[in-house]
């Protein structure tokens, strides 16, 4: 048996980590439980990652090649040490942010070379693809109003909104250039309805054999 | 006016950090007190540069593809916060280890594919190469044996004698093939004739006006 790939990607308040979370539970309670899930997040995804996504989110401004660099040395880590040993033993994988991202951020907001982003995302992930990607789109600032309604800000979430939209557009054509891989969910509304449809989708297209689960009482 | 990059290679015991610094001194004593010298280093030339070197030489063993993406992002803050400011103001910049050193150690030691390597050189450096660098060439045995008397080991200075024997083999491969930028210096001698040879060629291939220097007294 070998594992299953599924990344989460989207701007900040397009509500992936409630997402991740509804949907890691939803799979445990509907898989065989020998099949095991796991919930990982790039950057910050190894010890050496989680390092790394603090220099990131910490460092005064760093030069933006050498912070493409710092996540590019986190998801090395990531897929080495994590992604592919897990999806060796038949894991459920459950991850927040990958390749897209950085295409998303460090290309469309930041305006780095996208082949030199693709070439480094080949190095990093030696080749390694999710086999289906969500996008939460959300309107990106409805999704910085969510993210001030938390209250806790850090530097990216700080960037201005004419970036959010670059990294929305970002996002956008990467949909449109790999619509087998990427699907695009409205995330403008309810998290139930958010839910509900990921669960569709990963129910048609994972070949995953779930269980019957009793509607809950009351 | 523009400055001077001048980069010391070597295995470790080689003797880097002791020419680095008479050199500077002896820079210093020579050069008109306007030509500013500046010493650096990498890994560790800047402040990301200091936590990436920590995590490099503490972490238990990371992924080689993560672990030379953290080079290159050490790399490219260096140059772009520290080694490209200092040559625009006319520094004579004297550094520890510079790109030669990761075909060294990460392509001949980990056997890292060397077109990889050139590739996040390249990116890493957005083409800066040094004016001159110094290959102090001594024998890996008595470099060893040299960082053991000094009685302080990190993860690298542990890896085994063939390891440097192939790092020391990398450096003869590249000394060959830049004859021009790269000056082999026989390490192996005493401090006071290696000094002596760095300084004649300094002196030769720089084209700094040094000033008269009094003989010192007694």
């Amino acid at each position: 048996m070998t594992g299953r790939f599924i990344v989460f990607e989207g701007v900040e308040g397009a509500g992936k980590t409630t997402q991740i979370r509804a949907i890691a539970d939803w799979l445990q309670a509907s898989l065989p439980s020998e099949v095991p899930i796991f919930v990982t997040r790039e950057p910050g995804g190894t010890a050496l990652g989680q390092e790394i996504r603090k220099m990131l989110l910490e460092e005064d401004s760093p030069d933006i090649i050498a912070e493409l660099l710092l996540y590019a040395a986190d998801r090395a880590q990531h897929v080495a040490a994590v992604l592919k040993p897990h999806l060796e033993k038949g894991s459920i994988i459950l991850c927040d942010r990958y390749t897209d991202s950085t295409v998303a951020y460090q290309g469309y907001g930041r305006g780095i070379d996208l082949n030199l982003i693709a070439q480094l995302n080949g190095i990093a992930t030696g080749g390694l693809r999710s086999d289906l990607t969500f996008w939460l789109d959300v309107n990106a600032a409805v999704g910085l109003d969510r993210v001030r309604e938390r209250g806790a800000f850090d530097r990216i979430e700080q960037a201005d909104l004419s970036f959010h939209q670059n990294v929305q557009r970002g996002f956008s054509q990467l949909a449109k250039a790999h619509p087998q891989r990427i699907v695009r969910i409205d995330g403008n509304r309810s998290r139930d309805r958010v839910q509900q449809d990921i669960q569709e989708i990963l129910t048609q297209r994972l070949g995953l054999e779930f269980q019957e689960i009793d509607e809950p009482l009351g």
